[in-house]
């Protein structure tokens, strides 16, 4: 077995080689001055499983085309198999037509890594399960809940988990099980020609001597954390963190989170992120590559 | 028919549209906050042969991957057939590995095209003819040399073509003999460690009196055609201009080019390029299209 990492690999890549005793090594990839990539895997594929690991955090394009070329130079060497490792993946959740004509990416960029020769699939929480199973080889999700909450065991006392919106209150509920502790919500509504959101029903609960953790499969540009944040404050809460699976942190999202007074944000090693403490989800992955070949 | 143009559409399609008296709309194009996009594409392509026209310059990830969105989308529809009209295609100048394990990013990037849906591919002059067989539909070539010299020929006295390498120098006589004028090359040599390029053997020809245009297929840095300037107005040259039928001008290319004397840009409309003239391929881009639908 050979592990390559493509240049987004987040430093999960030489761990799951560990994990997995396998061999292990770097591609190269360089920029032409007119903004093509060309990437490089100097390794001997021929009759092996391999495993690419490249995560696809913005610039997501360039990201996904590098997995691509990646993996059809590799195909060339006629590999076994060849199974890609994406922590993040990108465009999952453009699951359906919202109006229509719009593309599904999620099934476009699934179908096109199953083009590029990748039987094999393995994302950490893809945003809805059921999308990874549009891809037309095998495909296997890890699911890091259980490390997060393990990660917050042995640093918060007295939780309390509370949901920034309905669609993330099922995924808190499961984390709350882990920590034995209480979970809420907030329900929102979003002003469709505007784009804005806002609190529609606040929950009644008081978070009085609590440290409340805010948690979601990822944290995009902070703005629904930071306002469960300051809800959070204004109901007692002592102290509030952000734990995601995926922190995306786009644009100014690291200020707007610290301006809503969040004194830690926590995720998993799948997206670099500055400024947050981040825990290594390479063991479980190793895992689902192990059960897949 | 249905002509839709992808964000990267330099304008060609309502053209190509309006040539092949076809139906034109424009796709949208959104980007989220976290980088992804978002394309629609509000048609009824059932039953249609649907042309798809977007062009890949720079972000050519980007620009690619909106093709594959746009392609996918449109499939789901159960069009006749997809024909992908690409001015400029990116990454065809990866057309082998250089060194082993480089991806053949030009291969990779047609099979992906493929893939997505499409099922005719038209592409203005690629790098090399023979990389577009690999193309596992139909494809076609537009070589608008003659488009680029009629226009030369309204506009400059006394032509003498250059050639600013050997590689180009076959490409520049078949243009040469359209203006029925002279045509000579520069010998360079490229030092692979530095990857400077120093000119070996110059001609031996004097460009007294003459206005010389360096013609090649394509100017990325203009550094090479800046060289090549410099050497014409060493050697007596009265005028020099440059013409290539994809404007790439990357980084500082136009300065590059102004300081070298170069008096004026000319190249096919393939490619948004400010400052220079673009001549308008659209009409042999729509005969290309009806010879393969």
């Amino acid at each position: 077995m050979l592990v390559i990492s493509g240049s987004a690999d987040t430093g999960i890549g030489e761990n799951i080689a560990k994990s997995l005793g396998a061999e292990y090594l770097s591609s190269s990839f360089k920029t032409f001055p007119d903004g093509e990539m060309l990437v490089r895997a100097d390794c001997d594929a021929k009759n092996e499983d391999v495993v690419i690991v490249q995560s696809t955090y913005a610039p997501q394009d360039r990201h996904l085309m590098e997995l691509f070329f990646l993996s059809q130079s590799i195909l060339k060497q006629k590999p076994l198999s060849i199974t890609a490792v994406v922590p993040y993946l990108a465009y999952l959740r453009q699951d359906k037509p919202f109006t229509p004509g719009e593309s599904v990416s999620a099934e476009a960029v699934l179908d096109l890594l199953y083009s590029a020769g990748i039987s094999n699939l393995v994302v950490v929480q893809p945003h809805k399960l059921e999308t990874l199973e549009k891809f037309k080889g095998k495909s296997k999700a890890v699911l890091p809940v259980k490390s997060l909450m393990d990660y917050a065991l042995r640093e918060i006392e007295n939780p309390y988990l509370l949901a920034p919106d309905k669609g993330s209150f099922p995924f808190a509920k499961e984390a709350a099980k882990l920590l034995n502790c209480d979970c809420t919500f907030i329900d929102k509504e979003r002003n469709i020609s505007t784009g804005e959101v806002s609190i529609k029903n606040a929950p009644a609960e008081r978070f009085d001597g609590k440290n409340v953790i805010i948690f979601d499969d990822m944290i995009s540009t902070g703005g629904t954390t930071a306002q469960a944040a300051k809800f959070a404050y204004s109901r007692g809460a002592s102290d509030v963190i952000a734990i995601a699976v995926h922190l995306l942190m786009s644009g100014n999202a690291f200020a707007t989170l610290r301006e809503s007074g969040i004194s830690g944000i926590y995720g998993a090693n799948t997206i670099p992120a500055p400024n947050t403490y981040q825990i290594d989800v390479s063991e479980e992955i190793a895992s689902a590559v192990r059960s897949l070949i």
